[in-house]
């Protein structure tokens, strides 16, 4: 009786990502729909890696330096949930989350600071990359030795499609700080509407061109519907309640992740994948005003890595930057602080800043807002679990260097590993 | 054999805390030391209320409107930690903190817009109380009716005492975000040197004066020390490691708090108390060097509350403002939207705003920074673990409607108890 | 450069298991290597369910009822690992567990009182079963309604095959066993060497026939190799250690379960079902002597469900039997009495008894020796986690009779469905 | 408002128990009461350990090896819970338990075979002892090094009194017990009501002689009441729901552990202390005849020891008893086997054997019933948290030996603290 779960969207690891047409990287209420979901039936979605398959597995960063950021994020669908009416609340359920068969590795990546960047792109400016080996449960890297994890797996990016009006708020405002603030940064702060690679998915056309000079870029989650919210926690079990803006909903889902630490610091920063997600749909009719939804909420499942308290090692993060500034309860500056403290401390062991930087960004890292408050500091942490080191990382633990190698660079790559704070 | 563990601190619950010399409120090198405690011992330390005995178990909040804040926060010690050194990493284990069996209660309070604020001051900007009993493990609230949960119980601050160097330091970087920003504020951005009410514990003449014009303020956890870092994970069996700055490393701890949310949200925000904390203390010789300690770190310990990944609805929070206006990757924020969005969601149950406000800051909230590199937006998450209200509150259950009194307001308060958000 | 993981074994859902040469279900020296996996290679097998496809995912327990139970388990394997000598230890990752992909589907039968039983067929001798279906992490069953979990997916049987002289022990002491106790027992106590549908892997001639004449039962776990431990917890990510008895080792591996509670009490107990188990492995050379391994230990994993403490209604059971009777000190006895408390209380919401029994065997339950000492009472505790039911049922909750339907009988089924406890 | 929450037992460290009226070592219904207590309110509860000051903290072991087992075990209570009535269900919400302040230390013994003896006394015929100083959350002790962990504190006894006719029945079916096996045992199988050192609490005259004559033994936990049931778990913030059979419940408690292991092996096996319960009341009126509530039942608290599943050294136990002699599904036996498994692992660092047996005893140790129904074996594990111990236990970690020392022997012990296993 029971038969296999319906796939309702495969994907080709050969095809560039804008010759798959049940895939997509711009929002749009006007991406035509890839397939129809039942609430009720529980379905399989393949999905590329976010780049759409731009990113080798081998010991060079090159492909990293020189991604091509007007293509991403590749998302499956647009899916057309049956009955999904605008003010609904469209609930998900993540049945699951897995890495493909024919695939089984993935990779984190630091972007070179002038294409695409990262958090602390301001001291690791040059292209990094891990690749790591998904067997089972467990990634490990051989770019990163000594260490192993098992996945808290789960999609970067799930959300429905805006309204026109929705779409026409997030393009007035995004423009709006760019033309505020835009001058004082040296690396885009916002990524407008952009016709190069848009991908529309099956559209043609004047649809495909409205969704190429109006579509939104992927990279930012927005309020109205989570979309790239890159949530660690966000795992297999979890429920997530989304706000519908359109009919049928249009469910986009993609940027798998095996792994990511709170944050995703690199950008890059999670294990990327390509892989496949299990999803069961259901509605809640008039949703958004009963539950008074204008943001995604979720309840995460009940499996995910178990480290227990004590087996954090805790870096305070308070909003002083870098060059010894006051910031005003910045928990931004704070966050990036205690980063910074995690690479002095982890870099005695022999690892080089980059390796270190790609280990917070994709392994279950804990970052909390500890308090927010108490000006002119905010008061962040970052906890680091220590079992996912096959040594001893605790402070009282001595010291005992092991080879370490390195993280893949760009090819003849003789810049500086290591970053002196002051 | 086994006598009872040595108290090197009692306080008194009638008496103002600047009447009693073995508490002290600034940070400044020359607070003449309390007590000694030795490596090695294990020693119980009674701390006073933060405010030091200003706020009264009653059914206003006259007391929280009228708060001196030039006399917080009254802190135990400073203890002279025997052959501690300068360089070195002074080691404090929390063996426990409880409150005192004399007082089983504590409160938490917002502040008054223009006395102390907090981090929604700009929607409610009078002040509020809720009571809380303390009986064992549990807290309840007469104000805050089918709430009730575990104290994840930990110091609010916790620190060494600064160099005269690293004072200066203070002095100045604060000094100059108060001459750049301030202009910009209608709230302090930072509270200087204040020579009212500073209470230098046992010292006089001179050193009282000078602590009094030099002595950092209490308020602001900072990177060099972490004082008052209020993490609420820092509770039993967690295991602090300090950088020491001045001979004997002159230990100050207080503002125990039975229980805070990630954020501390209203600032007078945990669940304020006097207690008693149990500490023992190791050094690590040289340690700043060789742990590369340029601020605090922790482990924390294997007992805390365990609700289970599931029982966390968590809503999400993006740097889009409470006007619409797009912030550039701000957590602070996000954050903000988050609480936003959780009390949108909970005043649905017949709470009002000012409760919740009160509940998201003192009850076990997580507030996590889920991403931080997706231009423009950092997405933050805040997690309510349902199962500290005696009714169901996630979204598929029903809403029966329950009489939910209200917090403690000020005499006569009539003002509107609901901010309308856009 | 990650090519997809080696399958050693494949198997075929349509033939029955003893016309596959690659599985057996005999514990013998002899049985021929199925496959050679070399130390530090990560491989897939893929398992029948322990039946090898005798059981049907429809609506009745005839199947259950008439099982072969001189067919059982059959068994993945057995495997060569290159290099393991006797007096090795064997370490076994448990990389991942997954049902099939083509099969999402288990079930968990009650055998009749004569032809397989359990532990509770003096009260429920008659045949019934559940089909759950498999959906990513996530069971269900229409046989049992509002009931959802996520599955501690494990494999029932792993270990090495035993020597010779191990082997003759074994049936010597469990044929003495059934010499001294059978007659005061209406069902086998132990079920020795049965020639009749024994299945020697590739093995004919004369290695066939003596595998057939002495060949070990599959049913027991036992000591020296652990065999069908049955243990819920050894699931993703644990890490087991076994002792060597032969060149080579012969690993074998099934009985797949999606999920078990502690006791796997109707002994078809668990969500059987077809699957895929990863693995790799390692040797301790000599690790018999230098880690006293006289029977397997193991690490779990770090993902399994959470569910939190306060999650789970517990149940205590003494040693006094259902008859009043006390017995001296019997945990066995004690566990029962904790499982007919656990019915009395679950029937209150309108399950008939033996859906009670299919749940307390398939669902993650915890059963706890609590104390072993107190003469002439053992104590254990039987916990539920509350979560897996879609409606509240502890204590305080009202009873809503809501329509449980009924576990699959037997066809034409009319006997009683409930048991009364005096 | 809120005061101090009240006492409604004081004990007196220095004088014997049989000497304080507000305690009493007999089940009977008409032991006087002590106390009244008022459902919904909060009380707290001092408690002797569970032999009335005969355990000295010193570091010999004659105390334990003559203790005065007709004394035991000294109870607080019986209190009046207002308004109970005989088939309520009495519900007790456990708020805390902390040692007392003015004894900060517990202790854990192995009784001689010949005066109490315990689980393993075949194995373990003599007396030995640890000291545990208690600081805060943590135990460790002189006699047991390199070991600490939080306690997970608790009642070892808690329950109501039985009626005449439930305790009539307890004494004819122990008697039954005693006459049908005891010849076969060399030590007691149950102990009977006892008049020796009978404390019938404040009863006098006829009334404490009728309770020295039918006066259940406190010894066992029996399914009525629960009684010396013995639970780890049933910790801070545990709710249990006990039967009431006569008018005011009767409610007693006593026998404080600091931390117990599952099983409680060594019979004085947990750390045993005097202390302070705190705990609140409610009825629920019918609740016998509501709940189907035969033997108690318990919510646990959600703050527990969290170590994580992936840090618990498992070993697997069968039911082949230390002869090498099969037993039929005797949970009991496999638990045993399981506990000299783990001795014979851990005796590898240097402990001796005594000295795991009390580790294993008091430490929280995790014991499963994990198979039952594999005929003829039933499969148990015991998990011991690695991270008691401050160097790594796990099989791969080096074997550095340290000095261990010893526990607590009798005074000029010169026998074998090992025992050889076939």
């Amino acid at each position: 009786m029971s038969k296999p779960i319906r796939y309702v969207t495969k994907v080709d690891l050969e095809l560039p990502g804008d010759q798959q047409p049940q895939v997509h990287n711009r929002w749009h209420p006007d991406v035509p729909f890839a397939e129809t979901i039942l609430p009720g039936e529980t379905v399989k979605i393949e999905c590329l890696d976010w780049t759409g398959n731009q990113i080798r597995n081998d010991d060079f960063a090159d492909d990293i330096k020189n991604v091509d950021l007007t293509r991403i994020h590749y998302l499956s669908g647009p899916f057309n949930i049956e009955g999904a009416q605008p003010g609904d609340c469209l609930v998900v359920e993540i049945k699951d989350v897995q890495p493909l068969e024919r695939q089984p590795w993935g990779y984190c990546g630091i972007f070179p600071k002038h294409n695409g960047g990262g958090f602390l792109d301001k001291f690791y400016p040059e292209a990094a990359k891990a690749i790591f080996d998904l067997e089972g449960i467990h990634a490990t890297s051989r770019h990163l030795p000594h260490v192993k994890f098992a996945g808290l797996i789960h999609p970067g990016i799930i959300g429905t499609a805006p309204s026109h009006s929705v779409l026409e708020e997030w393009n007035l405002r995004e423009g709006r700080l760019k033309a505020d603030i835009q001058h004082n940064h040296d690396t885009p702060v916002a990524n407008l509407p952009e016709m190069e690679n848009t991908h529309a998915g099956s559209a043609t056309g004047e649809v495909a061109a409205a969704v190429a000079a109006q579509g939104a870029r992927t990279i930012p989650g927005r309020p109205e519907n989570g979309g790239n919210c890159d949530i660690k926690n966000l795992s297999r079990g979890s429920k997530c309640y989304l706000p519908v803006y359109v009919d049928g909903a249009k469910l986009s889902v993609g940027d798998l992740h095996f792994s990511q630490g709170d944050g995703e610091i690199s950008f890059c920063g999670a294990i990327e994948m390509a892989g496949v997600i299990t999803i069961k749909t259901s509605l809640i009719k008039g949703g958004m005003e009963t539950l008074k939804l204008k943001s995604p909420m979720f309840i995460p499942g009940d499996v995910q890595n178990q480290y227990g308290p004590s087996r954090y090692l805790t870096f305070e993060g308070f909003s002083v930057d870098e060059e010894g500034v006051q910031q005003f309860l910045c928990a931004t500056t704070a966050y990036r602080q205690a980063c910074i403290r995690a690479i002095e401390y982890l870099r005695r062991f022999g690892y080089n800043d980059y390796q270190i930087y790609l280990l917070l960004s994709s392994a279950p890292i804990e970052g909390h807002i500890a308090s927010i408050v108490d000006v002119p500091n905010a008061c962040t942490t970052l906890g680091i679990p220590v079992d996912i080191f096959d040594f001893d990382i605790r402070p009282e633990a001595p010291i005992v260097k092991q080879e370490m190698g390195s993280c893949a660079l760009v090819t003849g790559a003789g810049h500086n590993l290591t970053y002196t704070y002051r």
